[in-house]
């Protein structure tokens, strides 16, 4: 695959074996939808992106520049996915991060390939490998990806997604999704204090949702009993839960109404 | 810095930016110190690489292919350190791993930097940043190190090392070494079943020592009591610890004696 992503606004495939974002994980990355050209929630994406670096102590990027990569990627096609990465850089060896080390930018935009039948419902179960907690990572969408590649080794391919607990038995997110679930009247998404991705499109719903969305603990012991699940992701926007483990899960208004939600704000681009 | 790498065995220094070992941290390393052109402790940093690949489902890597490129590499200096990078390969868009990915072997050899006076005894203290537990990762060397990465940017030039804690107030390790207690009459290292990395010369004195070591949880509270504290790594042997954040800690005979061993150990190359 030649010509595919831009490494500092240059065409080349390949990075310095050197880069701590290989050598460490040592940085942060962006899934973006785009629909014709346009990425959709770039505020919210790169609120996410500029925070996280602030957090980690990588320079913040300029995202007019991140803007312009990504524009120079897209093919306009109705649908396609963006991928940002940005790395601490090239480093000395050692963890110390140089306070003058400059970050890699990596941009590329690939083919949409759209999951049928997702929209009606999908499978789910949880999964064996639970997350670790730590505030200081917690929320972060960094390049650590460990215990989701592990947990979604678990899952055979007909399971859309699998549920991730912590270690107080809490459902957390999805291993690509973040979850939300409608109980006892109330529409709950997990807080993300000690571990957990903060999507953007999660964000979205908890700032435009016409229902209140709680962020608590949500025990798992509790989401088999619960009256509708739903799941987000930028890429894929809102998929109903229709099965936990072996039990139906009806798919209910709440989810419907969320689904337009986001469907209407998509569709305004 | 051109030609001082090999990626899977061509001189090179860039690797695919699809390279899961960027993307996900999916993959594991090895630091080894080199003798006039010999790896020392190589059984041991062998066997736990293949451990932690079948622990992650990554095809065992040819232990003969990695020594045959570690013998490229060398210069035959009086001391050099080697670095082995083994990732998962490249692979599709997603977490999920290819059954069929072939790994990325990442081979060099640099310069040894030996670190003044260290021999006679370090100071440290505890860090801010603490590891969040997740026995699937313990043990492991792997890519996913951003929390070292925190913990080291904490600590200014002059400290050597800094000590990690977990969340339940546990010392687990240094940001690159292991840690040993001397308290009570008693050698201990804390056991990394929830987290930490298990170090190749932590090992070689567990299976070596000739005093009795017990690994076992090391509560933060003991530690500015023990009678002697060490820390280790492959690359620059025994540390002292002459310095507790404010208190002096005695640099005793448990601590000179796992020094004479891994000294004579070395020696014997």
């Amino acid at each position: 695959v030649s010509g595919t992503v831009l490494v500092n606004g240059i065409m080349q495939d390949v990075i310095p074996v050197q880069d701590r974002g290989l050598l460490y994980g040592d940085g942060l990355f962006e899934t973006i939808a785009i629909a014709r050209g346009v990425p959709l929630l770039w505020d919210l994406h790169m609120r996410r992106l500029c925070r996280s670096c602030a957090r980690l102590g990588i320079a913040v990027p300029d995202v007019d520049l991140l803007r312009a990569d990504l524009q120079r990627m897209t093919g306009g096609r109705e649908r396609e996915v963006g991928k940002i990465v940005v790395t601490r850089g090239v480093g000395a060896r050692g963890y110390a991060p140089s306070v003058d080390a400059v970050p890699t930018r990596i941009v590329s935009v690939s083919e949409w390939r759209p999951r049928a039948g997702a929209g009606e419902g999908v499978a789910v179960r949880f999964c064996r490998t639970r997350l670790g907690r730590n505030p200081a990572l917690a929320g972060l969408k960094h390049l650590n990806r460990l215990e989701q590649v592990l947990a979604r080794a678990e899952l055979s391919p007909e399971l859309a997604e699998g549920l991730m607990l912590n270690d107080l038995d809490e459902v957390v997110e999805g291993t690509m999704t973040n979850v939300f679930a409608v109980s006892g009247g109330e529409l709950i998404t997990p807080d993300l204090a000690e571990c957990g991705v903060a999507g953007v499109l999660r964000e979205f719903i908890l700032e435009n949702s016409p229902i209140v969305v709680r962020e608590a603990p949500l025990a798992r012991a509790t989401l088999p009993a619960a009256d509708e699940i739903f799941l987000t992701n930028s890429i894929i926007g809102v998929w109903p839960v229709s099965k936990l483990a072996e039990r139906s899960v009806p798919v209910g208004p709440v989810t419907r109404r969320i689904q337009e939600l986001v469907r209407d704000s998509h569709a305004a681009v």
